[in-house]
């Protein structure tokens, strides 16, 4: 078979197991919206039956086959083509899914299916000793998935043919195995978050998180003690008029009716560039975001008459995700190619649109014209810098979805931190209530009152997703990044958000990250666009300068 | 491998392919509720994903493998048992689907999808000369199909293993092979018909259809003979305020807030027996019922704010087909004893809900206070009797989707008899509007004004459903021997409609019709729970006394 016909072959089997998946995204996407109730027992069934067809077809040795006799050809010889991007991405998923035992992906589904109910149940009961067991066993499972897939980093191919030969390096990235070495030693943690964030490696991601935490908590400190100080003078605080109370928010709290929020946030939605001819938004339990495929970008929110922000912001967060995704090129749609880059990559698009763009004073200058007419009874007597202000009103506080922007990247790195110790064996789960508390003491300066709000209120680690907070952070130090070098490229993105331009942004982002792929690893594209590897210090300077023309630190 | 072993593979086999294709289900409910319309052309690439695997698992030979060691065995010796039943229809769908080359499935699948958006097109414009070449296209595929169907009918098994046995006969129904014998001639139209109503023949059903036609178009004449007689002595008609013009419908034509048609239609929906835990309601443009799977049957419908029963009948229409499905025994999914026999059955579900209760006086003695009070601006000066006449007025009518029950089935029957002709070659495409509005003004007394109010108004044929038309009168006659046989069997059961309980007729219908999925071919169910064949004579009753008491005919 000529390497030609092998790549073909290898293109059309990605294409149909990336429209395969998109299948199950579709039942997915129904499950969380509009499935009834009554439909859950056989929607696990259809999507069991859908994802062992795609691990089938996803582990078909022939792939292995076909991937041996394009590899090292002239074809891919140039490693930043299409081909070599595709190949490399193809051996990378390949390798990770052989190396895995049928046996060991069947039991992570069935066990994580469990626990996320019963994580349901233990947090709403405050219970984790009836958790506890479910984390153990999930944590052994991830070892030994850990385990399995160490010799996938070192991008050692799967050898199931006979003859195979040596693979091509894909050293392209500062958080890749280049700088670790292809026999240095990986922690159990990082293959786990390699899957989220290539070539992401804990030794680094430790290094990068202790910077920016050494500037945060300091920060933070400096803001409260500043807030303090105010509200001493102005005992309504932050210059408002004592019918909002003392909370920095409370604008935020009155009452924003449904399907008012509804109307400016799809407009919104639409104006920054959210194509609802090939997208929706709906409603669901916990926001997402779906690419489903061209033409098939699905965000939801939820709403809240009561909070302004947990609709709003939500849905710029989730447009961030879905411009990407719709910004993704379609001409290579089912491969590597046409794919995004990680879930860091991912989140920094969020996040930019949510906080760098979306908490803005120029984005509100255009923006809170329109928000006081829709909400004319909740913003009739508010000005544009106490509107401003309360969507930046900093409070360290317990629960990591609701946190500001100063303060939130410390809550993952907790998890952070966390998890590779409960991984590792270090913690064991029984001692996590405790750990948890001290190290939200240390480095928030609360304590959770119980368990509740405190170690089980997120579902990830119950779902098995260990190594995925990082990405977060990670996020949010792209997202930085990102916008701080779009701004000098493109000069007055304040004035044209100003007047309600957010296209020459859009378009940055589309040619700076979109329309690359999974053409470079996450910390080569953030390196190529912004001239820096991944940095905490953009982030920093960019939250100094918003915090000091609002708190004056 | 032993009998049981291999009828056990079998059952986990369909039940597979049930799932997978319920995950097309899904799918195709999006495509009409909730897809963006951006996303089509990738939806078009996931469904035939789907279809190929689905084509791909249904035809693989191992499945006749295993239908030779089981059938013959002493496992399906009693021919009504669950083993025998289920061996039956997966050896009739089996041998249907392997006689089939995939060429032809693939040029049905791509001819059809392309001439229903040409359909579309011409019927917008009036134009047939611009569908006919997809007719004739289609046309000849169907030929085709029926070809490589022929052989399937006289349900010789396809060897496409050595050592093949003789087959088991399943002469179970008047309208079956046993009737016409194994070496009788079928007519081309046959094995399509076959497909949608397993043993329906094409020369019994003439017979049926011709003596139903001999008793409806005398009725209709005397029914529109005595609305003109009525009419001429009350300007107004049908005893209703000059403020209701001349139409017998009028007070339907009033205005009903679509908010307020949904919160009655929904309401009717539960009461009658829809799980809406196990099912949704939706809009669509076309209204259609899709039985998902077990706790999974969606329903839409379509809101006319000046046509009443545009979404109510159509709700109790889809809630006849829906509480089919959430009746089908759940222990038996995803093999054909857990599922509906035929179309003609479903349909008789649908007009039975629809037409034998939804029409009758006594569903609306107890619904019609409700319905006055939630549509009080247009029902305060309307009275019972007027409003149930209004539901049951007749006129002969240009389109088959608006047509009242007495006229219904003509537009069925003139479908029916041109569909042969043109399949057959008889009458060439180019010949049909002239040959629809001739039988048009012969059979309903009406011609229309230009095609698209002709033999362009129905998508059917430009999707290849040919063959599925009668299927619609068998649902009516079905229904109407079903009710009649209803009434005497539980008696009173207009009392019980008039205090709102409808608990025994579909307990009743459960038992007779939904729990035995395809244990019966369709004639041998109506001829075992009504003690007659499929016949015309209980649908003519009815009619003849609803009409005799609204009409004095």
């Amino acid at each position: 078979m000529d390497t030609q016909s092998a790549y073909d072959e290898l293109i059309r089997r990605s294409h149909e197991l990336t429209t395969l998946g998109s299948c199950s995204a579709i039942l997915g996407w129904d499950e969380q919206t509009y499935m009834p109730p009554g439909a859950a027992t056989h929607r696990g069934s259809q999507m069991a039956l859908l994802a062992g067809l795609h691990h089938e077809r996803a582990t078909d040795p022939r792939i292995g086959d076909l991937l041996l006799i394009v590899e090292g050809s002239s074809l891919v010889s140039d490693h930043e083509s299409v081909a070599a991007v595709n190949i490399r991405e193809l051996r990378r998923s390949y390798d990770r899914r052989v190396r895995l035992p049928k046996t060991l992906v069947e039991e992570l589904a069935r066990t994580t299916s469990l626990a996320q109910g019963e994580w349901v149940t233990a947090r709403a009961a405050n219970d984790f000793a009836r958790f506890r067991p479910w984390l153990e066993r999930i944590l052994q499972l991830k070892r030994e998935e850990s385990a399995c897939l160490q010799s996938a980093l070192g991008f050692t191919p799967a050898h199931n043919a006979p003859g195979g030969k040596p693979p091509v390096s894909h050293a392209d990235s500062t958080l890749d195995p280049a700088a670790v070495g292809q026999a240095a030693p990986v922690s159990v943690y990082d293959p786990l978050v390699d899957e989220y964030e290539p070539g992401a490696r804990s030794a680094q991601l430790a290094v990068l998180f202790q910077e920016l935490r050494r500037e945060l908590v300091p920060m933070v400190l400096a803001i409260t003690d500043a807030i303090r100080r105010r509200t001493a003078g102005h005992p309504a605080g932050l210059n408002m008029s004592a019918s909002h109370g003392s909370d920095g928010e409370a604008v935020l709290k009155r009452f924003y009716p449904r399907e008012r929020q509804k109307v400016f946030g799809e407009g919104v939605a639409a104006a920054i560039g959210f194509d609802f001819r090939r997208g929706r938004l709906d409603v669901t339990a916990h926001p997402f975001c779906s690419g489903v495929g061209p033409g098939d970008c699905r965000i939801t929110t939820r709403y809240d008459e009561h909070h302004f922000t947990e609709a709003f912001s939500g849905i710029l967060h989730e447009v961030g995700h879905g411009l990407y995704e719709q910004g993704l090129d379609v001409a290579h749609y089912g491969t590597p190619m046409g794919e995004a880059v990680s879930l860091g990559v991912h989140e920094s698009q969020s996040r930019l649109w949510e906080n760098a763009v979306g908490r803005g004073r120029a984005f509100w200058k255009y923006w809170f014209p329109l928000a006081r007419s829709i909400f004319h009874e909740a913003l009739a007597d508010v000005t544009l810098d106490q509107f401003h202000a309360a969507l930046n009103h900093v409070a360290p506080s317990l629960i990591r979805v609701s946190a500001d922007e100063a303060t939130y990247n410390l809550h993952i790195i907790v998890r952070f931190e966390l998890e590779q110790e409960l991984l590792s064996g270090n913690l064991p789960a029984a001692d996590l209530p405790a750990a948890w508390n001290q190290k939200y003491q240390e480095t928030l300066d609360v304590t959770p009152p119980d368990d509740a709000a405190g170690c089980l209120q997120d579902i990830h680690w119950s779902a098995g997703l260990i190594g995925y907070f990082p990405t977060y952070t990670l996020g949010n130090l792209y997202a930085a990044q990102l916008f701080t070098q779009a701004q000098t490229d493109l000069g007055g993105l304040d004035q044209a958000f100003a007047r309600g331009d957010f296209r020459g942004l859009l378009e940055w982002l589309r040619a700076s990250v979109h329309r690359h792929g999974q053409r470079y690893r996450p910390a080569t594209l953030i390196e190529r666009v912004c001239g820096r590897k991944p940095d905490h210090r953009p982030l920093i300077e960019a939250l100094r300068q918003k915090y000091g023309e609002l708190y004056g630190i």
